[in-house]
């Protein structure tokens, strides 16, 4: 066995560790679907969504996560479809999804909306299956955004499970998508695990417990945005999340990354208020050396007056302003 | 802070990390529903389902988990109530649920059965929505025993996310449903921890990355099947689930769990078979002692046949007749 390094350089990491089965195909796809959308002079973003695993065993059975239903890149692709942009949804199976999120099968499930409607007595046809009158309206609304996408062709969905299939995924689509040079926008809300388990330390068949505490011991991911900015997706909009719990140290771990990255956005929220309140960080241009070299804007949204309101269309709108501001620069 | 035990037995679990908030509400909810299915005389299934997880921190970021959808637990509880049963199905958050497990937003979404049908020309009515014509008998059978379910008011859902909701709510449900006696049945189908951090243990906020590398501690949950079954149930008929990845080990640990819980049935499934084969391992009662002191049962479908069908519509009906059988004894 080669000795594995300690810590994993982004090319350390693709050189050790193998590729999912997948990943040709997922490629043959993105290609085809740029093809089409470049024919049609589409801005295209991609949209990472949901959090990635790190199985502890190759066998799995368990696996170290990160806490994330898909909310925020579910409801940003819509949005984006909404301003016109391609989407490539590259999300956690099983995340939630654009348009299906709003029928979870816990909170909304759509067997709900349904009625059977029995035929008329001394008919012998089958029952018929309604929509609740009540439900009508907002299902209509979410069927006719989803259909004209589907026939648009404008959303290609990507699905990974492992930090593995993400980083692997993540750098292939970012070379395919870099062929749009500054109109392409990578919007990367996935929870990507800090740390993983080369595959080399893996055990085999499931840890077995009776034999005292479980120790694990993990190596840290490559921070994979630069070797993306820098090389991968040349000239595109790169805009990154940072959650923290910690309010203290929110901006200034969102400054420290752009700072260190050179992407274009961080857009930076605090675990619970993640939903009506968020802040894009990004370098301010002033020929001041002395003037500050970042700048912060706040979205917030207003929950106690308007519940149905997403802070996601607000964010969303806010990035295609900036990048079309950047594309006229 | 008071010293933690390095070991927790049952005992020590409760006493020291802290009931889940909803504790209460969910006993009450047990509470109505199990004195509806006595009324009726019904008899009762507790069916757990889907994974756990172990947070690593009091501000939930990261945590360890179980591989499982819930895919065992969802569909056994629908054979359960064909057979008759009341159901309490006790799954993890967002894991399938009976019935619209059969819709899954990834690979079956129901918005894709779904059409719009634009009005007459010159009609000013909205337009309406129909199902899809060729998904229509499968539907209208899921949907029927949906909405019986429901009117018969048979089956009671009840959500868990960490191991520390489960063995909380497992405790209570199963003291509740111990009124029953005989005619309780706890099918513990849910991927459970084998391991913990205890409350005390956890940090605070989200773990910093950019520190070396991730080191974990856990210490073993206590095995919970032994109160279970000596304290909490008293006569009822519970039957246990092993998963392991090493054939080799599987039949044995069954045994294993058998002896020391002194329960009904383990069934024992091999990751990458369990769609197909399970064992049911259960204890003989030969009253030679030189005898094998346990069986094994295999319950197996033929999927190239009958691609349709379900292993757990044999589990179910097997463990009716063995729950009948042991009723009578």
């Amino acid at each position: 066995m080669e000795t594995l390094p300690t810590t994993f350089s982004a090319e350390a990491y693709f050189q050790t560790q193998p590729p999912p089965p997948t990943i040709e195909q997922d490629v043959q796809s993105v290609r085809g679907f740029l093809k089409q959308q470049r024919e049609h002079g589409k801005k295209v973003v991609l949209v990472t969504s949901g959090g990635t695993t790190v199985p502890l065993e190759l066998n799995v059975v368990r696996f170290l996560d990160n806490f994330s239903a898909g909310t925020r890149g579910a409801t940003s692709a819509e949005y984006f479809l909404k301003a016109g942009y391609a989407v490539i949804f590259m999300h956690r199976q099983f995340s939630l999804q654009p348009f299906s999120r709003h029928y979870s099968h816990s909170t909304n499930p759509f067997l709900d909306l349904l009625e059977i409607d029995d035929p008329p007595d001394g008919s012998t046809a089958p029952p018929s299956i309604s929509v609740t009158s009540s439900k009508r309206d907002h299902l209509l609304g979410v069927l006719k955004s989803y259909k004209s996408v589907q026939k648009a062709g404008t959303m290609l969905t990507l699905t990974f499970v492992t930090i593995n299939d993400y980083l692997w995924l993540l750098r292939a689509v970012s070379q395919e998508l870099s062929v749009l040079g500054k109109d392409a926008m990578y919007y990367l809300a996935a929870a990507v695990s800090d740390f993983f388990l080369p595959r080399q330390k893996m055990s085999v068949h499931k840890i077995q417990s009776g034999k005292g505490s479980l120790h694990i011991e993990m190596d840290q991911v490559p921070k994979i945005l630069k070797p993306m900015v820098a090389e991968w997706t040349r000239q595109g909009f790169v805009v990154s999340f940072k959650l923290e719990t910690d309010d203290g140290i929110l901006i200034p771990k969102a400054q420290a990354a752009l700072e260190r990255y050179g992407h274009s956005v961080v857009i930076a929220n605090e675990l619970h208020r993640r939903k009506f309140e968020v802040a894009f960080v990004y370098r301010t241009h002033d020929a001041d050396p002395s003037a500050p070299r970042f700048a912060e804007t706040w979205v917030r949204i207003d929950l106690e007056k308007d519940p149905e309101k997403e802070v996601e269309e607000d964010i969303v709108n806010e990035l295609v302003r900036r990048h079309k501001q950047w594309l006229e620069m």
